[in-house]
């Protein structure tokens, strides 16, 4: 069955679900799920609904903005395929990942293409039929790298960029052209072991669990708004190696649900922090 | 601030969450978290409203039945302690951690009594002030006993009955009584293991986790609707008694769990299944 | 640094790790790591060693034999990899995750073939350069179609037999020619759900957690000795197909981590249960 | 049946294990069962063994410590109750949790004392029948605080003292009479969220998980050897106050099962970290 998802975020105020949801039934449309949040600190909604029938878009839009406050964000999205972008650096893992669901069409996502700095993951890519696209940073500055790979999304407009184990860091200049939408995953618990070689540094602190974060990427290094986190326990017996390989299971799980998260327009984004409906 | 929980079910029909709301926003309440499920298969509505303000609840209740379908349960409960029973064997953990979390208010309920069979957990009881009612079993019929705790109960009149490891079963007669109001916790993670002596049992086939789990008691023993599930990890080397004693940290964290899920009324229970939303 | 585990398991005795890690020092080895576990209801002795340092292993092997009990199992495994044939059904998931770690060199082992009764596999299968033999059961007895599969195992000749779920119950004639050397994984936290359809009892059921279980196969269906569990959380929202689906997670992570498990030797097999050092 | 616990920890050496164990056998003593490790990053040896018989103790520790390397460390313990104080300020579940897992002989342990520089958790302890000594900090300088707790500690002197949710900060001259002997439990899972306050600073980050660390203490404040750590999921839903009781739940089981492991002599400190056999 078809069905669509209205997300609502503005300042609380009385009556919003319901001048919102008379919207809906005047539009003969039939609610399915519907989750609404009022976070209190900022006195802010958040409302998630997913209905079916079908109707004017522009009409119901015009509609829903005319009850709701005039800073109110709307977006009506139906449940089609969205485009995106993997980035990746040397390490295969998540991009596999990512790659067998595409292919058994169990990714609510185009991969549109694969942009890596390194030329190793070509033939992985291309074994599913995805284009490659290398772009080398060696002799470059960091911005006339990120010129070329910024052409190259270009030519295929996806709507989210993944760093699928994307180690180089992205200039601001870079990311404001993707606000929340490029996810990243990071090989740590943050904020836990933010920056380089999060697995060594757990180690050699000894801690007893090890993790990995999705999130989106802003200008602050490893500080964006988080979607989703996981852990697994470690021993002593574990080399910073073995941590590592026992961590990719947990980055690439993460990264694969916190990117099902975002396509299932589930997340929200509010003051460096989401709201998530699940 | 104080608040009111809405709890609706009644078979699905357009426009529900627009005609519930219209009464809300009518009385001029403000809606703080709002959930909202359709099961599909069985085409039932659930709704759960939190709000705030005050309102004539006679009349409110009345303008909700007016546009819901006929048989729509509709409850209205105000955020105040409940009266609850416990029943024990002779097993201390479970209670232990619901008279600590009474002791310092921590717990959505005032423990009316505790009731058991044996008489050893009395001087815990007694240390925290809470009445003890010795009810053996010793020399009588089934129903003798049930008649009982049954006269015990009355004198309480709680709104639920909770079974911390009360390891006789309750006849269907009894349990007639209280038809979604008795919670128990059962040693094992359901259906493995139902019935006596689950750790035995899961140490013979050698198992790699072991659960407990809370649920609501039916007729068919281990069988009714349940509420919450945890597990922990087990290994070769831990004897029957070695996981009894590690599972009981499970026991009690599920049970306090599902009990708060039932006292912040964030459970409906739907052909013996729940539906929480938290 | 090259290395060599050492499995002995036997009736207990006094002195028992006094004289094998003599026999080891008396050879000039070197051990890493040692484990002993007895399990005190059948009195039985387990022990692990990983050494460094090279041997004449038929000498060592006699003088170890020497100093055991006569019925004592001992195993030197040196760590090569080993032959593995795969079957599968329909379902890619185990199947694809095997496949990756094959190619990117993180499975001990070699994947000889993979072996189906259906053919919709086949393109993944070669996709990694990996034989991909049918063996449909159209129109086949059992015996004959388990006979073809035979026919084709033989010629390879692996060590471990897995089954990334493979859907036909394999008779007790066959499991008779490969004990301990069949690892199934069964879509359920067994013993919960053993037999078909495991997802669609957990939804009716309603539980709160699902889980997966890798056991080796013996001649009771499901009933084989359990190597590894996990489990996840779901809610009265997910459909069965939809538990299915994050099933298929938790399913391909623990096939996994027991093969791996017993491609490490960590894994004995007493009386139904299995002892892991891990 | 009494069983003795050997814990050794040295420089690494070829035949270790065959020295210690000759020993253990010329003495016609039984290994229950046994654990080494050798780090490899500083050559360190550690062996932890169960055995039962009985012996003396003298000529036992005697020709251990002939056959081990000169700075090798050995203890030998015999498994009786060790004496431990607990430190407190105002929280009560920690210490409620020991209380009743001590009223119950679940924990390895005599608790001689609660100190504590607030008075309200005075009534809880002494319903237990265990002394409760009050060391207020009004008007004291930081030494002489300490100063009073050492003298009362002192006339109990305990093995191990356990800080359960003590907030005060203890001068690296106070935790050096008490070298790997002070075991705290932390509210948040480090090295994230070090320092005060890490529930409101966890829900600052927006972390979709919160934990609790226990570790031993030394000089430097959340930075000892890590014993134990554990985590729960939280939500936007979720307030600073509400992950700070959800998260009291995994506090106090943290400190349970690490003042477990410490008791059963599990656990060795080793350069700011922790090797467990367990």
């Amino acid at each position: 069955m078809h069905s669509t998802i209205l997300l609502i975020h503005c300042p609380d105020e009385p009556g919003l679900v319901f001048k919102i949801t008379r919207v809906i039934f005047n539009h003969r449309l039939n609610i399915i799920s519907n989750s609404e949040f009022v976070e209190r600190a900022s006195n802010y909604f958040f409302m998630r609904t997913e209905f079916s029938g079908s109707f004017n878009e522009t009409v119901f839009k015009d509609e829903l903005v005319a009850v709701l406050p005039a800073t109110a964000s709307v977006k009506i999205s139906s449940r089609r395929k969205r485009d995106i972008c993997i980035l990746v650096t040397k390490e295969h893992h998540c991009l596999s990942d990512l790659l067998i669901r595409h292919t058994f069409n169990e990714l609510d996502a185009n991969i549109r293409c694969v942009i890596s700095n390194h030329k190793n993951l070509e033939e992985l890519t291309e074994k599913f039929g995805t284009p490659f696209q290398y772009a080398s940073h060696e002799g470059l500055e960091r911005i006339e790298h990120e010129n070329n790979i910024l052409e190259i999304v270009r030519r295929y407009d996806p709507e989210f960029l993944v760093l699928a184990k994307y180690m180089r860091i992205l200039s601001p200049q870079f990311v404001s052209h993707f606000p929340n939408r490029i996810i990243n995953i990071h090989h740590s618990f943050l904020p836990a072991f933010a920056g380089a070689n999060p697995y060594l540094q757990a180690y050699e602190r000894g801690v007893k669990i090890i993790g990995a974060t999705a999130h989106f990427v802003n200008n602050d290094l490893d500080d964006g708004p988080i979607i989703a986190q996981n852990v697994i326990p470690v021993a002593h017996s574990q080399s910073a190696r073995e941590m590592a390989q026992a961590g990719r299971d947990v980055e690439k799980n993460v990264l694969a649900r916190s990117l099902k998260l975002v396509l299932d327009d589930k997340v929200f984004v509010h003051q460096n922090k989401t709201i998530i409906f699940d």
